[in-house]
């Protein structure tokens, strides 16, 4: 791996893909035949892209039944434990509506309410990830949203994946349908036959899918356009390099676009973690990934200071960090911008990223800086709730209606003085 | 104003403005222009859209002193008394970071983190509002946002608003620059020489603007795009039209593109409520603005029962709720979609637009679905906290094992077994 100093300058070179403008009309031209054929235009997307005819586009319970015999008992306790885990973490976020209340009778306050529904993306293929459903269907759960859907491309024997459809229904999902891309994106946003629209549409998928949900956005909402996953780990010498080796490739396997960076102000330890990683690449099954990756965007800084080190990590503002140093809580403060924060040596990422409970879709390419990992509060929203006695207008209402003139707006000052004049 | 019953079926009609391709090239060659020549490119465009040559961009101190010259000590009273009320709505909401504990070591949380910067866009020309001024950069203050700057394009004059700069002043704004458009958006995106970048840009602006904070969007986080406002008022008999019609005038002189709607089950009311706007219009300052927009976007819907009535709502999910009925509050809970509800006679909108507290930047065209007013949560970012004992970790570091040799991630396995061999 490379080893650079902070004042070789910071250059974390990281891997945005915003499509090209023939894959943009593509996208475009799927959403539009999905608006006006529907089901047909689903069917027949799916038989292009996807290479499988379907007559029906939901997922039968005959098919959930056939999964759950596919996985090991074993398997579905742990999916069911990291479930409970991570509807319990979640549901610690829960809001209450509340008001305010004023001797003159004004009462203001926020009204939650969650969603209507919510359309849940699933890849296919190698990236189809049962922790991915838990992800994104039990924080809409806990929300308290009534529709949950999800949509996912079938593999060429027409079927979902085993584990994607014991981890749905083990999240609570109540229907599920087989397509995905562009037209998917479309069909939750828009509605067809078979597919009633949702508000709300989140969940990872390739480029196309992407570009349709950034189309569609503004008609429903969407969750972040998630860019390749990303780790930083800052550490000191009381660091282990093998563990941190680990856990660089652990992030390296996932895409040859990923971003695995250690800081340290710590030489031996950089040289030490460098050693390590070409070493532990060589068993790797995903080996040619990997290597592909942290040649690409792996790096290890070495600074000066601890706090340069920090500096460096609110720099990146990265997806995940890990904190694998003395004290390691002590710094959790100086953070101000990482989408999930790892302390300590025995909370490697892998520990978050299926079972521990918080989120694992989390702010990629910077966004640290101002987004969020997923959680209940994307799945509900606020409305303002206004209240104000005669008392209460009767003290402001000359204010008011001043304020409104001051911005030119008469109609506005008239509406407070119509109430003023019996 | 039209008057139709329900089971002549539901088409409020909503003006969206998306843009012409002319409009997004436009755009998209001032952001160009603007990452490339900086302050050079600001200048340029600022002396062809706005008419005016600056030399320096920023507001100056005395500047500022000169607007509170040209406000009345009154009005100054008022706009502190809104900030505060404001400030006051806003600082309930905001949140702890928060974190559970469990007996095996386990901590796992939540950290919150105010964003580093933002960027309040504020309209020129007519539309200079200063209460627009303190509903966006209030709650960023109250949020804790260290750098808050405002743009807004100079008139003829090469000044502001007085209104805008005191209100700027009030709200607590450390920078002001005179810039507006899309050019603005993009220095506040990318930066240049006398305007640094923000991490996000909140703020009302013409279809360039909303254009542009389309573009740069992922780049830096946008509030909402915000479409033309919106009012519904639920009412029954015992409501008075001249109030409702005065309240459906002060939404309808805001824009010809405004939408201005009143559902009842009284059919009386609504004949009583069409005349006053008929009325009521003779004399408004603004009657061209305002009767275009009741005679394009305009309806009064009639309705057989209040459950209808309220169904009628939730399908508009408008921005502005007016409920004038008996026991109006007991009606609230039957909400599901709406940017701000106003409940019983003496809320009228203005209350909300300028003073009460709440914010009065809503979701509209219908994304009170899924959108919330303006609030502090817009203007902070969660990170997640997870920090596992070594207890912790052997308890479930086998089971974290097994979930990701299920979906493939060989590397995440061996992370986790790293920590297990010695």
């Amino acid at each position: 791996m490379k080893i650079i100093t902070r004042n070789e300058g910071i250059s974390i070179k990281r891997s945005v893909d915003s499509g090209t403008e023939e894959q943009r009309k593509i996208v475009k031209d799927i959403i539009e035949q999905v608006k006006n054929n529907g089901d047909e235009a689903l069917k027949a997307y799916t038989e292009k892209f996807d290479r499988v005819q379907l007559t029906n586009l939901a997922v039968t319970e005959s098919e959930i039944e056939e999964a759950y015999s596919q996985v090991s008992e074993e398997i579905i306790e742990i999916i069911k434990e990291a479930a409970q885990n991570i509807r319990s973490f979640h549901e610690k976020q829960l809001r209450n509506s509340w008001i305010t209340t004023e001797k003159n009778g004004t009462v203001l306050g926020q009204k939650i309410t969650p969603l209507d529904s919510v359309g849940v993306y699933v890849p296919g293929g190698t990236a189809a990830y049962p922790s991915s459903v838990l992800m994104n269907v039990v924080p809409a759960q806990v929300a308290g949203v009534e529709r949950i859907v999800m949509v996912s491309p079938p593999g060429e024997s027409g079927t979902l994946p085993a584990g994607v459809l014991v981890a749905a229904k083990e999240a609570g999902v109540k229907k599920i349908y087989k397509v995905g891309g562009a037209q998917a994106i479309a069909a939750l946003a828009y509605g067809t036959e078979s597919i009633q629209p949702v508000d709300k549409i989140t969940g990872p998928g390739n480029i196309f899918v992407a570009l349709a949900k950034r189309e569609v956005f503004g008609d429903v909402d969407i969750d972040m356009i998630a860019g390749p996953s990303e780790i930083a780990v800052l550490a000191d010498d009381t660091a282990r390099a093998n563990e941190i080796a680990a856990d660089l490739l652990s992030q390296a396997e996932h895409d040859t676009r990923a971003c695995s960076v250690l800081v340290t102000p710590s030489r031996q330890l950089a040289e030490a973690v460098s050693l390590e990683v070409e070493k532990q690449l060589e068993t790797l099954p995903r080996k040619s990934i990997a290597a592909q990756s942290i040649a690409d965007y792996g790096v290890i800084y070495v600074t000066e200071t601890v706090a340069e080190a920090i500096e460096t990590i609110n720099e990146l503002a990265p997806e995940h960090l890990e904190i694998m140093m003395e004290h390691a809580m002590e710094k959790v403060g100086q953070i101000r911008h990482a989408g999930a924060i790892f302390v300590g040596r025995y909370s490697s990422e892998p520990v978050g990223d299926y079972f521990a409970g918080p989120n694992h879709v989390l702010p990629t390419n910077g966004t640290a800086r101002f987004s969020s990992p997923l959680n209940v509060d994307d799945f509900q929203k606020k409305s303002s709730i206004i209240m104000y006695s005669e008392q209460a207008f009767n003290e402001n209402s000359e204010k008011i209606a001043k304020f409104a003139r001051l911005e030119g707006l008469e109609a506005h000052a008239r509406a407070i003085e119509a109430r003023k004049q019996d």
